[in-house]
């Protein structure tokens, strides 16, 4: 019952460390946050969904902007905010998740939450731009009668903390299927050491995607249970790092994530919202400024630093959705749905050491 | 007080012929439909917004959608729902119009009539991609008081109708601020006959962009008028056409939307979202089906046609956009604002000539 | 002594069949040419490199164009002709590969040889959009003093044939290397069968990256050989498929290649041009033509083809490259340098059987 | 005979300043060679073509580059070297224009020029990327002939100074036709200055693009003229800037350069290569460095700035346009052909005050 991160199953991907909480949390500043929602309502329908907050540090997040990128691997997806994402490289929001149909409910709470702690904002100064991913989960949850609230949305965004990220059925995780087992949100990080510098790269999943038999553990496995139910499903990958890159810089890195993703098994299926979102806390971009200038430190991408850090992105997706599928818990659904969590027996067999339960 | 089009002030723009309602909805089957709303409210905030609807056609816009495709001049800008019509190459929704604060509500109103409409979304089939677009207008409107709800969405996609759309301070457009003039809604098209075959380019624009000296008129006024208030701005621009075209043949044509807006006066400020999203009529493809494959008819490119397409566009973005102007009246607005209607003398000055008025 | 392809060694990657040749010639009419350039010269230099050329089918290429895109996964790499490509989709020369230096020369003698069979380019028709992609193979190769002549593309085009291809140090891989052991051409093809159609994939790559501690079987290693030389590099990807499908389409399959390329152990290096280049010969698109439009048969993405299809592409890119290593021989190069090729037993203790050689 | 400027006509683009050359050559540090290729063959074959180089600076461009990047207003040109640029931001070599059958021959002359330069290229580091564009000018010139060597590319580069460039028919300018009058080379710059600040934009083109009727002024002429014998055709245009710019806010201004193109009567037809390459004077990155960062000072796009050099950009590539028809002079080519130059008168009777010639 008591559902173990990869690692301490002993199993390991790639080579480089993680970091203390192996969190997205393990880049200083950055805060997660969830709202689950759990009920059960009449005629077989139940609410299996929630919020996920990630806030890229605690200031306000307007005022003091970081550099940030998207790369869709596969755009069969809702996510909002990333035209203005790309036109200027900046993030002035926490970085939402939560199912499909709740994407306008929680683009409108977050909304309000800034507009509160920034008066300024549709008056005196221009407007703000709100990032919302999601992921379908409507086999578990019903999706059509709309169970996200904008005030789930503050909510979320409010409980956020420093502390190592829950993991698994939480959040916006709450009904999401990844390999035809329980999946949702996982976790990781890396720390790069490159000649006395040391930068630290974090990764936050929501995991839905995937058929069992595309699994990569799947081998491992004695095939006899039932078969799979779903066939295409979608992942939000949100990056985060210390290192200081510019805005094309953070696209070479989300672009790896399509790496780490396909290492565990997905070929980026055509009804998948694969959505990569990065960005990096080095420095924090004025809304308001005197200066008509700004400084920027960047990596020099022809040290070796870029290539670990590419490694580093790798890794971290990866784990972090194995992660997702080793935290999550067997969770009922609509319509008597269940959907199992994933048996730790697979990787046992795949040849590694596993712990004692 | 009886505002006109430009041509009706004897002003062409280009030298292709325009449709018999010189109005997106010269393309057959598309619909227009608007929901305007004014109120004054207490402390001197003022409600002038509303919400614009653009149907592709009169039937059941998710069963059977239509090839379409988006491009970003600048993006500084809040539109949803592009991530998903770049991987498709599909619309499945009506595009929605609305202010800058009102796409989440606009979003949720519009989610809720495709779902009512299709009891299979989010249940036995996926889910729905909505489009929303928007222009600040925080000038004249209270933006943040939210004024637009999911039910003004509804409002406007059930009033569409093949008439020529209304024009100006109407819809979406109540608010909007063009040059420093009255903007907001504006329509044109044009016919393109090539060979024995006859295509229509059909364009409503929502615009709210411009510092008045930049107006490619303004050196034809006295110059006398109070100086400008505003600096940056949007326009939202929607293209319909009933060519043939596949979703990368439709992008070079909203490419071409960049010129027309380049030649009112714009050098698409950096502030601005400069969208534009176009889509042709020329064949649906259904949602559901048992075919394997599409067949599909396409312009061959290299034919006239193309240019006479592409010139079509830049025809048409240029007219809608100076009908926006020229059909705008006076509004006032919020922190008793007043944003004049274009002077029509301007024109005359121009050196063409105008009708009495 | 006689190189193997990884199949017969015992070895699977994925789970569709391959073609009868499992090589990118299996998609009928698709065509492949070497031309091997070795020579020792004064002083250490030594000339290892050559031309491959692809063709998309037998014909005239210029008149009967295919449907085709690219993906640059990274671009730090000088192919070129990618420009009309991905603004017409269409194809309309052979893909050549070569070293990176070669560029100009494989051009202009590809550009000479279309100019011959086609009287009426530069004259009363348009130009030609030549495509060229290439590696750099200077750790064998002395780039520098540019062997690569104009003729030696000629004659790799009029060498192609349908028959398998050549794979390892030949052509254009005569002087690659892969993961620390000589690298080059590989080649697979996979057979998609759906509901009464089949459709294949086929793909050739031009293999010169990796470290060798990042490939994928290198714990299976003893590890003690000497370390490694090379640190970043790059691959060319070529995708054929005889499946209807538009260029948008063909992109998205080219994106997956990505997730074939990182199951070897690559994560995409910095100074790596990984380039996807795709066609379909599924529809030829005739440069003259009295028709206004065409006519185009197209995969509906809806149906489960597309995912079979994804599927296909993640395991002949893997496949490919595999085989350009298990092919390929060892081979001196310029200052005596030496690349082995990769021993079997590698794989033989990656726990799959491996047929006694 | 003596051709001028159009601003010598008496006529002026926008508002802001020029710079003192009105060229691109106003941006400290740039410089432009032009090789001039004429000469009469057998048959009616003649040589009107030539290359034309533009040089970042006047040091080692491979050791000390510019941060750069490339905007494709429309693809159908084989201009190659943007895959890299736009990988990395950054330019490495001269810009070379040349005809398109003379891409391949220019750029082995440049490759061939900077390894010379740099021994360590393609030896001890990596290789180097040659930024190549084109238009077609098979009009008046028989391109089919290749007349263009390698070593007339090293010319170019070698003639470069920071004067004032030649316009009009010269370098890769002798056999292009714009607007069905004789085109070529066309420069011209802005100086913007904000709030202590000054910064230029300078601009180069390659015209070669238009139907007469199109052309802006057209509609002064008296129209009696031959009807135009071109349909579609090309344009490169090349800014540069002093301003410091990160790579993607140079994309933002090349962006612009549609508008200024747009505002000549070019509505970017189907055949055309309509690209625009952009850099940035104001910083060198070094290839060589012991440096793990890099510091890199950007405009703060909040402030004015930005917009006035989105303003600059589009005046610039106006004139430059237009400059580049006021100067070129009449023209024979191939198969007895002539090509006029633009009459003055044309723009006498556009309302504006033209010198006495």
């Amino acid at each position: 019952m008591d559902r173990k991160k990869l690692r301490d199953l002993g199993i390991q991907i790639g080579k480089l460390p993680p970091g203390e909480k192996n969190c997205i949390t393990d880049v200083k500043g950055v805060r997660v946050g969830h709202l689950t929602l759990m009920k059960e309502l009449l005629d077989g329908e139940v609410v299996r969904t929630g919020v996920t907050a990630v806030l890229p540090h605690g200031g306000n997040l307007f005022r003091e902007k970081v550099i940030a990128t998207s790369y869709v691997i596969n755009g069969f997806g809702k996510t909002t905010g990333l035209v203005q994402v790309e036109e200027l490289g900046l993030l002035e929001s926490p970085i939402m998740l939560t199912n499909t149909f709740g994407v306008p409910a929680v683009t409108q709470g977050t909304l309000q939450y800034m507009l509160k702690n920034n008066p300024e904002i549709g008056d005196t100064t221009g407007t703000i731009n709100i990032v919302v991913g999601e992921c379908n989960d409507s086999y578990l949850n019903s999706i059509r009668l709309f169970p996200v609230t904008p005030e789930d949305a503050v909510k979320a965004i409010e409980s956020a903390s420093e502390d190592q990220a829950k993991e698994g059925a939480v959040g916006a995780g709450t009904g999401m299927v990844c390999f035809g087992y329980k999946g949702g949100i996982g976790a990781s990080s890396r720390v790069v050491t490159n000649e006395g510098a040391s930068y630290t790269v974090g990764c936050l999943v929501l995991s839905n995607f995937g058929k069992r038999e595309d699994f990569r553990y799947w081998q491992y496995s004695d095939r006899t249970e039932e078969p799979d139910y779903l066939t295409d499903g979608s992942i939000m990958i949100v990056l985060a790092t210390d290192a200081p890159l510019g805005e094309r810089q953070l696209k070479r890195l989300a672009k790896r994530a399509t790496i780490g993703l396909g290492r565990t098994g997905s070929h980026a299926s055509h009804g998948s919202g694969d959505i990569v979102i990065a960005f990096s806390t080095a420095k924090t971009v004025s809304h308001f400024s005197d200066q008509q200038q700004e400084v920027i430190q960047q990596i020099r991408e022809e040290t070796t630093v870029m290539n670990e850090l590419f490694q580093a992105v790798t890794e971290v997706t990866e784990e972090a959705i194995l992660n997702s599928l080793t935290k999550a818990t067997t969770t009922t659904g609509r319509k008597g749905r269940l959907v199992n969590e994933l048996p730790y027996n697979f990787l046992e067999k795949s040849g590694v050491t596993v712990e004692s339960e």
